[in-house]
C-alpha cells in the first residue's frame, strides 16, 4: 500500500505542470538548531531569504547547478516564518509545504519551527486538550460571510458560564492566525493544564472586513468613507452586533463584563483600542499588544477625559511590546504615557522581540494566566 | 482609525523587505466570469499559469514592465486553484492571499473562486451552520502530534448518537483539505437545511504519517518497510486504534458499524480500500472517489475470496471518478470489473472532471445525501 501511494503520488506530480523543481531539502533543520534553506532559480541575478529569522535579510549563494541555498542560526527553539526574495519577487519557499495564511502585502510565507530539547510552551502535549470550532456566520453588519474560531477548553462540554477572551489578530493575518500560527490553543491548553490559567473561551474573528476564504467568492465591506478615527469601526461594529451575540447565544459563556476580556496585536491592538475606549463598560480586561494610534490622547479625547472613571471597573489594562519593535516601540510608548497622564491604572510591559510572531505567541502567554482572577 | 490601519498597514509593508512588488490586482474576476492573473517577473523568460483552471498550461505575455498576465475563461462558477511557472521555478500568486494548504510535490497553490448568480452548493448560505473542530491529539501508533478536524451539525449540542463519516483527503492535501478547499462543511450545512442530508458528524484526519503542522516541529512517523500492499497501513493503524476510539469517547456518535461510513478521495480513496477491505465488518458504507489500484483482485486477494459474504451488510459501496481523470481513470473501471467479477453491489458513478477538487466537492455533495438511510 505504501508503495503505491509513493507511486502514486510520483505519477500525480508529474502528470501536473507544476513540478515542485529539483528534490530538495528545504528547509533543513540541524540538531545545532541552525536552518538551511534551498531555492532552485538557476536565472535570478540575486536572492535573500527573508522574514522571522533573525531580524536581516540573508543573501543566498548559487550553485553550479541553480540552486540558492544559506545557512542560518543557531536560532533559539521558535516559530519562523520566512520567503524568498529573486530578483525583486518575493516566493514562498516550493519544497516547504509548511504555509502560514497571509493577508494583503503581507501575503502567504512558508513556517519552519525549530525544536527545543523538549515540547515548548506553544507545541501540542499529552495533556488534556480543547477544541477550536470553526462556525460560518453570515455578518448582518457587513453583509459577508465570514468564520469565527472558537477555542472551547477541555471539558467544555460539561461545563458552563465560561469567561470569554476576544483576541484579535493582526493586519498580516486573518481568523486562522491565532490558531494556525500563533498556537493559541495549545498555549491555552498547556496554560490550564498546568493551572496557570482559568479554563476560558477565546474568540478569535476576521479582522478584515471581508469575506472569509472558505465561505464564498473574494468580497469586501464597502469603505466607510470619513469617519472620526474614535467612532467604533465596521469591524467594531460585526464584532459588537453579530459577533457577540452569537458567541453568548450559542456558547456556554457569561454575559457579564466581569467576566469578558479584549485583547489583540498590531492592527487587532488598534482595534482592541478602538473598542475597549468606546465601550468601557462592556469588559473588565484589556490587552494591547505590539499598538498604539499617535495621538493617542487627543484620537480618543472622550474617553481620556473621563477614563480612569470609566474604567475604574477593570482589572487589567497590559500594554505589550517588544523592545525591538520598530513599528510600535513609539506608540505604544506614548499610549503608556497618556494612561500615566491620567492615572489609569496599567502595567507596561517591554519584552524581548520584533514585530512578529515570535513575539505574539509570548505574550498570550503572559497575558492569559493574568485573566479572570 | 480605518485611515490609521490603513497607513499602518503600509507602514508595516514598506518595514519588512518581503515588499509584494508592484500592487497588481491579481486574480481578477470579471462579471463575465473571466479570471484575469497578473505577475511580477521582469526577469523571467517565459511564465505560465497552471492549475485547476480548464486542466491547460496557460502562456502568459509579459508587459513593458516586466509584468506577465493572461485572461482566461469564461470558467464556470468554481473553486480554481492554481498557481505560475516562471522558467521551471513554481511561485504563488504573490497579490493573493486566498492559499491553499498543499502537501509534498503538491506544495501550496493560490485559490480564487468564480461566483455564480446565487450562492452555491459549496458557499455560506443563510441556515443553521454546523462548526468543524479541530482537535488535536497524540497519536500512540505514529509517536506524533496530529489535529483531527471534526465536522458537528447545527444542533448537536441537543442531539445523540450521530452517524460517523470518516472523510479522508488527497496526497496533496492535509487535514484541513476537505474544510478549506473542499468545503465539507458548507456542504453539509447545505444538504442538511434542505433535508437531503441526515445529520452526521465527519471525521477528516490527517492522511500523511507525519506531525501536523500546527502541532510542533516537522516529523514523520518512521517508514514501515516492505509490507504486503493489502496488510493495513500505519496510517490505517492510526486510524483505527487512536481516532476512532477518541471520536466514540468524546463525541456524541453512534459506536454501531451501521451508523459508520468511511470515504476518500485519491490518496484517501486507496486508504478507504485498505481499511474497509481489511476490516468490513467495521462499515455499512464505503465511498471511493478517484482511486483504485492496479489488480485489486489480486492485491486484495483475501478480501475478494469472501467479499459477496462480508460486504454483505454493506448498504452502499459507492465508485465515483471524473471521466477525464487520467491518473485514475483505469484502476478505477479495474474496481468495478473486479467488484462486478464477484457480484458485489456497488455503483459505480463516472462524472464530469478531471483529478482535482472541482470534482471531489461534487462527489461530497453527490455522496452524502446516500449515506445511513
Amino acid at each position: 500500500m505504501k508503495r503505491l501511494i509513493l507511486a502514486t503520488l510520483l505519477l500525480a506530480a508529474s502528470a501536473f505542470p507544476q513540478g515542485r523543481g529539483p528534490q530538495l531539502v528545504s528547509p533543513e533543520v540541524g540538531a545545532d538548531r541552525t536552518i538551511t534553506l534551498r531555492y532552485n532559480a538557476p536565472n535570478a541575478k540575486a536572492v535573500t531569504a527573508n522574514g522571522e529569522l533573525d531580524g536581516k535579510p540573508h543573501p543566498m549563494t548559487k550553485d553550479a547547478n541553480g540552486i540558492w541555498s544559506v545557512k542560518i542560526g543557531p536560532l533559539a527553539p521558535d516559530i519562523y516564518t520566512y520567503s524568498f526574495n529573486a530578483d525583486g519577487v518575493v516566493a514562498l519557499d516550493p519544497r516547504n509545504t509548511n504555509t502560514k495564511y497571509g493577508y494583503g502585502n503581507f501575503g502567504p510565507v512558508s513556517v519552519v519551527e525549530v525544536p527545543g530539547d523538549t515540547p515548548q510552551f506553544y507545541d501540542t502535549k499529552d495533556v488534556a486538550h480543547g477544541e477550536v470550532r470553526i462556525l460560518p456566520y453570515v455578518s448582518k453588519t457587513l453583509g459577508l460571510n465570514r468564520t469565527l474560531w472558537i477555542y472551547t477548553p477541555a471539558g467544555y462540554d460539561k461545563g458552563k458560564n465560561y469567561p470569554v477572551l476576544y483576541l484579535l489578530h493582526g493586519a498580516g493575518d486573518i481568523e486562522s492566525g491565532w490558531t494556525m500560527i500563533g498556537r493559541a490553543n495549545n498555549i491555552l491548553d498547556n496554560l490550564i493544564a498546568e493551572k496557570k490559567a482559568k479554563p476560558m473561551v477565546v474568540v478569535m474573528p476576521l479582522g478584515h472586513t471581508i469575506q472569509s476564504f472558505w465561505t464564498g467568492p473574494a468580497k469586501s465591506a464597502p469603505a466607510p468613507g470619513q469617519q472620526p478615527p474614535s467612532q467604533l469601526s465596521p469591524f467594531a461594529n460585526d464584532l459588537l452586533n453579530d459577533v457577540m451575540p452569537l458567541v453568548e447565544k450559542n456558547y456556554k459563556v457569561s454575559n457579564k463584563p466581569s467576566q469578558r476580556a479584549i485583547a489583540g496585536l498590531s492592527m487587532g491592538g488598534m482595534q482592541t483600542m478602538n473598542i475597549a475606549f468606546n465601550k468601557p463598560e462592556l469588559f473588565t480586561e484589556v490587552g494591547i499588544m505590539s499598538a498604539g494610534v499617535a495621538n493617542v490622547d487627543q484620537t480618543y479625547a472622550d474617553f481620556f477625559k473621563t477614563a480612569s472613571e470609566k474604567t475604574k471597573h477593570w482589572k487589567n489594562l497590559w500594554v505589550a511590546i517588544g523592545k525591538d519593535d520598530a513599528l510600535m516601540i513609539n506608540n505604544a510608548k506614548a499610549l503608556d504615557e497618556a494612561l500615566k497622564a491620567k492615572n489609569i491604572k496599567h502595567e507596561m510591559r517591554i519584552t524581548e522581540g520584533r514585530h512578529e510572531w515570535t513575539v505574539w505567541r509570548h505574550h498570550l502567554n503572559e497575558l492569559a494566566p493574568k485573566l479572570f482572577r
